[in-house]
């Protein structure tokens, strides 16, 4: 997934900005491993959505793991020979957000955008779900409050991504090269073994095989192919990563985009083959890399250990989405159809707002899965389709303008590309259209349409403050300060002293009620106010009702209307408390004064904030 | 429980103050009405109380309903009879505070406070589940969704509290007349039957009387009493009243007292008559009064009549601590025993703050009991019986002072109905403890705790705040105004213009980031700053992290101390954006800013809100 993650500006929280060496940048190996995270997590929950379709055929249908296994490495042989060609064609990265945009107009590329934005989101809830799923795997003791689980590991990721940590794509080729590294062990030692050494289905769970198999439809195959499809996420991630690379960029960029196809299409068939050879049944509770697992390694340490290392990996992997979202959000800012406010990086270097926006996305997602992988690997399937096909439908545009050899050959690739990564969408959308794909059908069409009704209202916003033209020149005005007072105390006086430095003239008012009690308190405050006499008048605001912003908003607009040419300004004075929790000691009034002005007048709002001595 | 309720000052949405002519006040007969809601209210759970209790001892137990009924009885005559004498003894009204706060000092008022805070909210939570109660028994179909239905109609009361209806005590009286009087018909149909007409537990509703049924001993009886006693609350609320009667008050408000406990004596015998004469068991799902409406009317027109009126009945008692708890919140924050805030009434007249935390309160105790009467009453009784308690007291202390004739005697009932209701509230605590009364015994201290540091904190604010002095004389200094830019438009001429015309000297300042973009950007200002020449100086604050507020904020420190003598101000420029959700749109620079400066220096922060032309 993680599209963007690299790119230089992507590094959530780097102290200093990211070094242009080349000495630091990305040689095909690290490149490999660095941006490999995501798709080689995708092994962790791919096959397993293959069998899990097959399974509605029983036995038989699970013997057709291998087939639908090879058409997928075969359709990712496809992606990422056209891949080595977006690579080639856009050296500056940017995936199919920037073929789209070069290709296909402003609106294809917002759609484009759109499934990158709900793919970073279901990125975070399918590894989240599927790493938590590792780990029940292991503790079955845990499988019931796999929701809850699922919201603590959530939690935990956004709070670290708030806090900011120091984070480089190169963090992340330990736990690759561990996991990779358990599975190439697990496979090669399945392959000489002529029978599982533990089954846990033995072990009193549950199998969920169909018990009256249907027969094995074309279509049971076409919906076991797209959902297994998921396993591919994450192959464009070098093509968006190029200027990551050292020179020559596209070369090494091509090399790793090649080497990754290699392993994860290894990584896949070996799994398949084992599925095959140890007869494997989907069983409730248990992922089937982790059923794999005990079967070839047995049920040991070097079960826990690829267990945990999965767990892992996938909690990156969801991590890397919290890099990648807030920045296309902030690209998406930039280019005004996104709210400013994530382009706004606040004094913690992090994009707080993008965070927070996608843990709440992720963590409805959760809930509406109840924690379960296999509910939200279509959805995922689906917005990452639809991102191939776009890039490889704008691949075949950038061909035809193209004049280079061989352009009609590479024109041929990307399209059959295309139309099987776009048959590859439709088919997921309509098999899963009631189990949860209609929420993408729906929320594609509204991103985008809110992108694009965020850019006209800039657009008109900007027209009205007349951006990009000389404004017309500033010129002073006679000030006038208001005070609203209720008692006499230091803090008057400051307000008082801040006023007259402020204003050409200040004038303290106060509301007052019928109300006896008030009344004798109005003129306790005017007897102490001539005693006082501060040298600034106090005009009494008679309130019939018991209000307080009101009488002071109407009090402005007067004075406004009828002193044409003077600026009002109201300035409100407050206690700033010494703790914290004394703040449940203000009484508000500043509050409510400054929202009946701010709503009903054009006066300037000061407030002073006075720390107590 | 109303016990500020009618207080002049409660009236909580009035748009007038209070009328003052004698004829718009109470008679004894009015007063009755008007006051007597929430004890006549207290008829649909204290029975019930009693009941299930002594149902622990199986039909021989629920023999003994008639004695502790009339040992009630007896405590609310000597209840009403020490009520008649705070009646003459504090004409003024107030109740257990005032009596506290006379002759107990200000540690016990605020015990009297604190239980009087309790009380309001459990009033709500006790009046909401019974009223639910009452109607979940006319339609057993909603008893599973009882939680549900209690939070909504608390949400109800809460919203039309929100909003500040106008609202008279007068409004409770027709349907106390319709409740009273239904109770009446009730007690007096069921007095001529030998048998019940129809009986719920022949419907399929399980009983819920035990079968191992033990003995029944005193502590048994003394439970049943002390549950029992919470059909008392609500008698103090005439004393508190006083000031409500016309002349002569103090005889009318008597004399209504007198006629409420009268009333509801004659209320609680009635039914506990008729218990006994039908033989009636608690039944899990239908309440005591349904049962006994059924028993005697039948389960016809007039069964559902009765439900309802004591639904209505109750959702208005419910409703009374929404008029007296934020009027007692404002007297205790004028006292400076609660936050300020409570005394704030903003422009719909409401105290929504504390309408707001009465809620929320609520809320938490019904989800705490699961929307059940029963785990509440027992809590409720426990607060009602400290001010009980405390004000009697207070009233010895009273007659110790008093001169007058039979002070001896009266005296002695006042110790008397002390002993009893003191007696009554450690038998409740003691026997609810691990059932929920744990919780009053803990927040009642922790309130009077709070009241206490609140009370400490504001005194302290107020020294130094220089309260009550005549302070230093205001100066004026030399302004300088600080204004943060980052584009230039409309607004940032405007923002320029308020400048200019608040201060001696204005500075616009822009931060700069050595990033490639930001640095085309800034020269980009720079240059159209020099095109537009606006008479300010334009400085740049280079910041090699992107942050925003930080280096303002520094700036604004660093002149602030190379010039002593000059008042800062940073005046914030914001647009205001046309419709609501064009806030989205914001980008919480000025927010950020404002923020940081606040934090970090003691300059005035100006908001300039700019309406889009």
């Amino acid at each position: 997934m993680s599209v963007l993650t690299t790119e230089p500006d992507a590094v959530p929280a780097g102290e200093e900005p990211p070094d242009t060496g080349e000495r630091h940048r990305l040689t095909a190996v690290t490149g490999l491993a660095a941006l490999s995270l995501d798709a080689m997590a995708s092994v962790a929950y791919g096959p397993e959505a293959i069998v899990l379709v097959l399974a509605a055929a029983g036995a038989h249908g699970l013997g057709f793991t291998m087939p639908v296994t090879l058409a997928i490495a075969a359709l990712l042989a496809v992606l990422v020979a056209s891949y080595r060609q977006v690579i080639a064609a856009f050296p500056d990265g940017g995936g199919s957000y920037a073929v789209a945009k070069t290709h296909l107009g402003a609106r294809t590329s917002l759609v484009a955008a759109a499934s990158l934005v709900l793919d970073y989101v279901l990125n975070v809830a399918v590894a989240v779900t599927a790493g938590v799923a590792a780990l029940t795997s292991a503790f079955p003791a845990l499988y019931d409050d796999r929701l809850w689980l699922c919201l603590a590991v959530l939690a935990l990721i956004t709070g670290v991504n708030l806090r900011g940590i120091v984070e480089s794509a190169k963090a992340f080729i330990v736990p690759t090269v561990v996991f990779v590294g358990s599975v190439f062990v697990l496979v090669a030692v399945g392959l000489f073994r002529s029978h599982p050494v533990s089954t846990v289905t033995a072990a009193g769970h549950a199998s969920v095989l169909a018990d009256n198999a249907s027969g094995v439809g074309a279509l049971l195959l076409l919906k076991a192919f797209a959902s297994g499809c998921a396993a591919l996420t994450g192959v464009e991630a070098i093509a968006n990563a190029v200027p990551s690379f050292r020179v020559p960029r596209v070369r090494r960029a091509q090399r790793a985009e090649v080497a990754l196809g290699a392993v994860l299409g290894l990584m896949l068939i070996g799994l398949s083959v084992l599925i095959g050879r140890f007869h494997l049944q989907p069983v409730q509770g248990v992922t089937v890399l982790a059923q794999l697992a005990d079967a070839s390694l047995g049920h040991n340490w070097a079960f826990y250990v690829i267990q945990f290392a999965t767990m892992i990996l996938l909690a990156l992997s969801a991590n890397t989405s919290f890099g990648g979202l807030p920045v296309l959000l902030k690209l998406l800012a930039r280019d005004n159809y996104a709210p400013h406010v994530f382009a706004l990086k606040a004094d913690r270097q992090v994009h707080r707002h993008g965070v927070l926006a996608l843990a709440v996305v992720s963590a409805a997602l959760l809930v509406f899965s109840g924690g379960d992988t296999n509910t939200l690997v279509p959805m995922f399937a689906i917005g990452v389709f639809v991102g191939f096909t776009i890039a490889q439908v704008g691949m075949v545009r950038h061909w035809r303008l193209d004049r280079g050899p061989g352009r009609r050959g590479k024109a041929l690739l990307n399209g059959f590309g295309a139309v099987l990564t776009g048959v590859a969408a439709v088919v997921v959308t309509a098999s899963k259209f009631t189990e949860g794909a209609w929420l993408i059908v729906i929320a594609l069409p509204l991103l985008v349409l809110a992108f694009e009704t965020v850019h006209r209202a800039y657009g008109r916003i900007g027209e009205r403050l007349g951006l990009g033209r000389i404004p017309e020149a500033p010129h002073r005005e006679r000030s006038l300060v208001v005070v609203p007072v209720s008692t006499l105390s230091r803090l008057t006086s400051e307000a008082l002293t801040a006023a007259t430095s402020l204003g050409d003239e200040v004038r303290a008012v106060t509301v007052c009620y019928p109300d006896p009690e008030d009344r004798a308190q109005l003129h306790a405050l005017e007897r102490s106010w001539a005693e006082w006499d501060p040298g600034v008048p106090l005009v009494r605001l008679a309130c019939a009702r018991r209000s307080l912003g009101r009488p002071i908003a109407a009090y402005v607009r007067e004075v406004a209307a009828a002193e044409p040419g003077t600026r009002v300004t109201v300035l409100i004075p407050e206690t700033e408390p010494e703790r914290l929790w004394q703040r449940l000691l203000q009484n508000q009034r500043g509050a409510v004064v400054a929202h009946a002005v701010r709503r009903e007048t054009d006066a300037v709002i000061c407030r002073l904030r006075f720390r107590l001595p």
